[in-house]
């Protein structure tokens, strides 16, 4: 084939299609209409296309008029000149002017953005989507249909999904007699080869529980709700296609299709197609993989190509994680993807058939001339575009080409708001070809180059700077570990198999570390799996005062050497440690899986915080371990500089049972000092890994002392003893008290003061105001209650719900916290797994039964016998003053409780002992800055979950009862191990001082 | 008088000047000599010339071979390319060599800088010297010969001094005989005009106690040791010229000249003059006032203009006090000044006879040309330079002018090499004309350049670069307040004024401030000036644990509100204060005088780091009232900050009852807390004042409540209150300790862990090394034991030589002792005052009397009978385990300890359970290296007093039972007065985020 005679081609095809539009513009670009305005203005200055998008997102939660008017204010009369006047007029006289003017303003931009909306939803319910529907037909569209509603938090919702598209299926059938089929053709087939009922399904919406860690369950039970459905379509012989979401569940929905696809019952159905989107890295390798799949299957399918519209999410998301952008980051990448993959589609189109999804008249060239080049037959190819959007193009596409199909959504306000702002993105990014076709009427010949020669004439430059490679030190500047991408096929499997691994390891007996030699004692405690108690972890030998008081005294020698190693060099210790780890995560995570009962995910996120603390800790005190040159007067020189304050005793928790371990442990010894680490008796061969970790980095015998052991013996000895300077403690408020009151006691022979840092609980609450996206609180409060059991301290213990919105959250809440499954850890399909012991258990189902007392069950969860569970337990009707809204729990446990204003829930909220984390749910900015000065909590959180603070993003720590104001992971932390120094000196001599640079 | 035709004849004369002199090199630019290439390895790089002087230095310390190569080896066998290769490898050689060749070696290196020295120094003793003058006299030149000895830390040593003058006449009177006048003059006067024996004295060599604040004392004790002197001359019809040292003694040197001068013993004694600096800008007023001082008495007299030889010393000295810098920053300035103070000298020659003291050819001419050309006689103008220096230059003007004399210093090597250093300088500087002349060889023309032209010529660029205006909050960035400067009359009259002023406000009664409201209660307590206990400094009423209560109830209100009050806002209430501080800081300072018997400079001390605390403090605030940005994940914006931890209790010491007082409040304040302010009862009346200060400032009410009160009945009351979450403490150990450990215990409705910064005790030694600078090392351990009686946290109360030294050390420590009076600190002569009461009086004498058990005493000062003064008390003999050598004693006693290493030395100063300040004075870069790492203690001073920390250049606070590792006036102070908080906002709405920046 000659390339470039079909370059030629294209670009004639491009030319025509322009020429055909002329000067008609899609009604989102044109001025004259308040859509146009908005489209213009959001354009040309990105704060108010931030507010405006944030507007249209909060607009279905504004149910009042003066919920509407104060949002208006909020959101638009700032005194910022990127706001355009009209608004914020309209926005001032919201809130100042009468009440009447006000109302009938705030009222006049609602049906104004509701009317932006409609442009590209045919309507709220089936019956207004049919009338839309059949008028399209009527101009010679055909369509596909597909229900809004993304985010199913719950079973019922999910369900729901289903049963609306039956209905769906049901009006059509009923409606589908009515129609004469396009292409004036006698078939019953659109233009003679295609269904005239046509619909799209979101696959994720089936099932609410959607995982890629629980691949296998996601796949199934997305599948068996789907098969229904599909069942029905075939019956009527309508044309199903599966919709393509995010990239988490990419993988999921290709294989829900290929089962689908290849199961008996659907062997015959070619009628069921499914999504490529061009802008994923992956597509070219999954397009291959299907067309060998569909080949070897010999089931003739479709593939719907379009570019992609979750470009901004995915790129937010891989960031924030750590992944690889799994989407192209140059536009023309992705033009040029899909004018690749279109060809290899119409290359295979004996067996794939090509829906083209695009509105860029370049890409749809491209596919149209290489059709026609390649003689490829007309009902094998089709072009799609959304309803409302780039209607000339569309319009010529229908002059052009004839057959032209319209993806029209339908369903409430709420899901279609979503949509409408990935439309508003769509067409407002820099880079849409709408934008500079429509908008900026950038050159034609611009508009229809070949992006592929695009490519590789420009420097190929991508939107995301590259990140600095070194900090002033020649490091690495800090990034997280990146968290745990599910989406990997590898990293699932990696799991099951670490795990069978570790299970192969139990049993055995963990010596104490002392001074770098393994210490075996007589006296052992097991470490059982809390899911089955039968089964030991290990068997971990208990210091008593002897073998600390050899701890203290292998310590205190190495401690001469270990503080005048110099920071750098303490520095490359905890690098290695860093390295080890990352070398042997799943094995980490693993130990924690059976010993704890953390869930893949959270076990993961432990071990990569312990990388974290290694790492941010190590780059810190190369940082602070540099003098500091102070004042500039000649002849004198003075630094200020810091020195280890000893030893270091080292008391963690169960919970973070590597992480916590690992920060307090690293940061003692970077600093300088030598530490006897007591890990809790509940995680002690997960500490025991800490202490292989160090050993492996080289870490100096003795620096590291590794003496699990009973509390009651050598928890006071180690807090009283006189050679300890410094204590860092997680745990229990009333552990921790006792060791800031009993360290405060000056022993003979007592070299320092004692620094003691505790870290200690939280009764945190969330705070869901009445304007909160529901879909992602229910979600975020779920895993903040419950996640890892609720056994955290960061965990959420109270929901503070503002009245209005009080009743629909509970609703929501209740139906989400119904569907999730409980059971063992080591199964991903679990969300929730037993809590840590039989004590736990016990204490945890005393709270249930005063929580009985003071308030109303709203859920209670069955759970299984073997292991010490306890069942996820919503209470609602907690007053202030109970026990349950004071107490810590720490255990799957939530209240919920009402409040009439936000005042008012910032007061509930503040009104414990405890001042740890905090959360808020509202889409006002007024009440979020509120939150920001008055919620007054180490971490508080804004339309998101609680905990999972990361280090150096979310320094972790609170103050009244729950810590002493000290923050792990933050840029104080390391000074609580370090005393300052100064020194001075006289630098002049004889009248002589040199000159200080 | 045609200045043009004046230059013209300058210019020509000069130009004769370089002809006369032709290819002559001064020796110590001869490359060929030894000298000449250290001289030009000095010029080449700065880092050998600063080792090279440093090693000059010290090199008379160097007894014992062993020593010397040493230091040889430290000084220059570093791995630095700047120090020449050949020094170098000597230096290695001496330490790594054989013994027999290091010793020959270093020996050689030492003969080597010894004959440096002898080239500018006539001998080490009388002797020798007259051998030199009677060679010098041969070869047609004068002298006038002087001492070397600058430095007399006692009066035994300025006796002595005298007595070496005496015996110096009494010499030159036998030799004078043998000589025949200069100039082939049958009078006994050379060249007809001028007395043979001809001497200079340093006056400030004559009195040890010599000091600008006490003016009176010092010009009388100057006159008092000069008057025989300068009788003997006058009998002997000798020349006598007073030589003008630094700048703080010049004022006194002038006032003793013309006491002396207009005295009726010497009106008759013209052979009796003095010296001007041209380098001073003082000088134009300073020969002015002189000029008509001598026509009003009939006085004629004799001025040796000089340019000045402590041009390093002035700079670096007023910068670090933070004093204008009373010398001309560009050198053609001074050379400017030197012409016209010349001709203005020689206009007057009728009653001021000119010594013109300079090697500049261009200055000579100048001179010359202009007594030519206004035709003064000459006997009435002469030439002098210094021995030793610019032979070229006197080898012309013998030539030229015929009459020239020479400089001649004799001594001992040790103040030799402060000559040495000064000589060396003077040839090596950047802008020296020997050097410009003799080593870099600029063009004549360019050297015989009109200064004053050149200056009006030039962009006068001072040397010193400007300061930067504002730091990045818009701020001036902080600058110490300038120590208090002597020099000036109205600063010395200013505080007789003050305490005057204040003597009439005494006896009155002082309320507590509550909430802004005053409160008075029944029982009051008398504040009493310790010198004078019969004099009531002030009635202070007593708060009691109902006051207590309101001041908490006054501070929890005002806090709801001063909390939210900006950062920005709260610094301003700061800086406002200090503006009022710096108003009244004689009045504050004269407080202190009288209520705890502070020294003048040492009150006045005080009040500038109460100024530098609320600047320091408010800057500081600034700066962390920011919120600090974390992560750059997009969709997610992390905040840093800090929140007050709530209400403060301050409880305060007496002995800085301004500063530490108003330091630990305005650091609470600023951080948004509230504060209860405690001062001690033996310092309320000045706490008052800060209270005033706080309220004039206009502080909000109840941010700052003075509750003085009985430390037995409200202090732990407000210890324990379970409404204070911070204590801030300066005072003993003994009651520090009890604060921690009762703060640590959680009182029912207790908010936060308390947080308590304990500044406490301290048993700071000084080491005195076996190479130290005793004129120095006497000095400031003298001043850091007994300044303001030994009160201090940071005074030393231990002193530990090394043996070599030792006996030497104790003999000069000991006259010093001898040499200072004592007396109430409002007399500016009395170095040392009264201890603060009774109970300090007796407790100290208490440890004395142990003292003469354990150890010996060396001095024992008598003390006036009036008052509570303890004897300023030196033991020796003290053992480490000796309670004087491990108990903060907080009063004037200081034992003295040998040490037979340095390793020793830092064993023995880090052997108490203390460690807050320490010194060494060493001149071994090893040892001082050493030290930095392992004499562990707060604030380590090198080579200086180690009292006096100023805020920001020397952060202050200790470890071990010293404080909790905190720094006052540091930059992690404020952090200990907050707590962090982050916030977390997901910015990702509807899969949209806004770009972060």
């Amino acid at each position: 084939m000659d390339s470039s005679s079909l370059e030629g081609k294209i670009k004639a095809r491009g030319q025509e299609f322009f020429s055909v539009i002329k000067d008609e513009t899609p009604s989102i670009f044109d001025k004259g209409w308040w859509t146009g305005k908005l489209t213009d203005w959001c354009m040309s200055n990105d704060n108010f296309k931030v507010q405006l998008f944030r507007f249209v997102d909060v607009l279905p939660y504004l149910t009042t008029s003066e919920s509407l008017s104060r949002h208006m204010q909020e959101y638009f009369a700032q005194q910022d000149e990127d706001i355009p006047s009209v608004l914020k007029w309209v926005a001032k006289t919201a809130g100042i002017g009468g009440k009447v003017a006000g109302k009938i303003l705030s009222q006049t931009i609602r049906a104004n953005i509701e009317s932006m909306a409609k442009q590209f939803i045919i309507g709220e319910n089936a019956k207004e989507a049919l009338k839309v529907l059949t008028k399209l037909r009527k101009n010679n569209f055909g369509f596909t249909v597909d229900i809004l509603g993304e985010a199913s938090v719950s079973e019922k919702e999910a369900e729901q999904y289903q049963l609306n598209y039956f209905d769906l299926l049901d009006s059509l059938k009923k409606e589908e007699k009515n129609w004469t089929s396009l292409g004036d053709t006698a078939s019953k087939l659109d233009w003679g080869h295609t269904a005239r009922v046509y619909i799209s399904v979101k696959p994720s919406s089936l099932y609410s529980q959607t995982n890629p860690a629980n691949f296998e369950g996601s796949v199934k039970a997305i599948s068996d709700r789907f098969k229904p459905i599909l069942s029905k379509a075939k019956e009527m012989e309508a044309f199903v296609r599966i919709d393509m979401e995010q990239y988490k569940y990419k993988d999921i929905t290709l294989e829900v299709y290929r089962r689908l696809r290849s199961s008996s019952e659907f062997r015959d159905y070619s009628n069921f197609g499914l999504v490529l989107q061009s802008y994923l890295r992956d597509t070219d390798a999954d397009l291959e993989d299907l067309l060998k799949w569909a080949r070897d299957e010999s089931l003739p399918f479709s593939i719907r190509l379009v570019k992609g519209a979750y470009w901004d999410y995915e790129t937010v998301i891989a960031e924030q994680n750590g992944w690889e952008i799994p989407v192209y980051t140059i536009k023309a990448e992705t033009d040029a993807a899909f004018e690749r993959q279109a060809r290899k589609i119409l290359e295979n189109h004996d067996i794939c058939h090509l829906a083209c999804g695009s509105h860029n008249i370049r890409s749809i060239s491209a596919v149209l001339e290489t059709a026609k080049t390649m003689e490829v037959p007309e009902d094998r190819y089709e072009f799609q575009v959304l309803y409302g959007m780039a209607e000339p193009v569309r319009t010529a596409l229908q002059k052009v080409v004839k057959r032209v199909r319209l993806y029209c959504p339908y369903g409430e306000l709420l899901p279609g708001m979503a949509y409408l702002v990935r439309r508003l993105l769509e067409n407002t990014a820099n880079e849409s070809f709408l934008r500079q076709s429509f908008a900026e009427k950038l050159d034609i010949d611009k508009l229809l180059e070949d992006p592929a020669e695009q490519l590789s004439n420009d420097t190929k430059v991508s939107i995301f700077n590259d990140i600095e490679t070194e900090d002033k030190n020649g490091y690495r500047p800090f990034i997280n570990h990146p968290a745990v991408d599910f989406t990997k096929s590898d990293i699932r499997s990696a799991f099951p198999q670490a795990i069978a691994q570790v299970r192969r390891m139990l049993d055995r007996t963990y010596p104490l570390l002392i001074g770098g030699r393994e210490r075996r004692t007589k006296d052992t405690l097991p470490s059982l799996n809390p899911a089955r108690p039968s089964e030991v972890i290990g068997h971990v030998c208990q210091a008593g005062t002897k073998e600390i008081d050899s701890a203290i005294e292998a310590a205190r020698e190495t401690f001469l050497s270990w503080r005048n190693t110099s920071p750098k060099d303490r520095a490359q210790y905890l690098f290695r440690a860093a390295d080890i780890a990352r070398n042997r995560i799943y094995n980490l995570a693993a130990w924690q899986v059976l010993e704890v009962g953390k869930q893949w995910d959270q076990a993961y996120a432990d071990v990569a915080e312990a990388i974290d603390f290694l790492e941010y800790y190590g780059k810190e005190m190369i940082q602070l371990g540099k003098e500091t040159r102070l004042g500039r007067a000649p002849g004198e020189l003075n630094h200020y500089f810091y020195q280890p304050k000893g030893l270091a005793v080292v008391i963690a928790p169960w919970n973070f049972p590597l992480a916590i371990s690992c920060g307090m442990s690293a940061a003692a010894i970077v600093a300088g000092n030598c530490a006897i680490y007591k890990p809790s008796g509940l995680s002690s061969v997960t500490g025991f890994t800490l202490a292989e970790i160090f050993q492996q980095a080289g870490l100096p015998q003795g620096v590291f002392n590794y003496t699990p052991g009973p509390g009651k013996i050598i928890g006071d000895y180690l807090v009283d003893h006189p050679a300890v300077s410094v204590i860092a403690f997680t745990g229990s408020m009333e552990v921790g008290l006792r060791i800031l009151e009993r360290a405060s006691k000056i022993q003979p022979q007592q070299a320092n003061v004692k620094k003691v840092i505790a870290e200690m609980g939280g009764k945190n609450a969330i705070i869901v105001d009445d304007d909160a996206d529901l879909d992602e609180t229910i979600v975020h409060i779920l895993r903040s209650a419950f996640g890892f059991q609720g056994q955290k301290c960061s965990a959420c213990s109270r929901t503070i719900v503002l009245e209005p919105i009080y009743d629909k959250f509970v609703h929501r809440l209740a139906q989400a916290a119904e569907s999730v499954s409980i059971g063992p850890a080591e199964d991903p399909a679990n969300y929730m797994g037993p809590v840590i012991d039989e004590l736990a258990q016990k204490r945890i189902l005393e709270y249930i039964r005063i929580g009985k007392e003071e308030g109303n069950i709203l859920i209670s969860r069955d759970v299984p016998t073997q292991g010490y569970y306890v069942p996820l337990t919503i209470f609602t009707d907690i007053k202030p003053e109970h026990r349950l809204a004071q107490e810590e729990i720490f255990g799957p446990v939530l209240s919920v409780m009402k409040a009439k204003t936000f005042e008012q829930a910032i007061k509930l909220a503040n009104s414990t002992k405890f001042a740890l984390t905090g959360g808020v749910f509202s889409r006002s900015p007024k009440h979020l800055d509120q939150a920001r000065r008055d919620f007054r909590v180490g971490n508080l959180y804004l339309n998101r979950g609680i905990t999972g603070a990361l280090v150096e993003r979310q320094p972790f720590g609170g103050f009244k009862m729950s810590g002493v104001g000290s923050k792990a992971g933050g840029p104080d932390y390391l000074l609580q191990f370090m005393d300052p120094r100064t020194t001075t000196e006289n630098t002049m001599r004889r009248g002589f001082a040199p000159t200080n640079d």
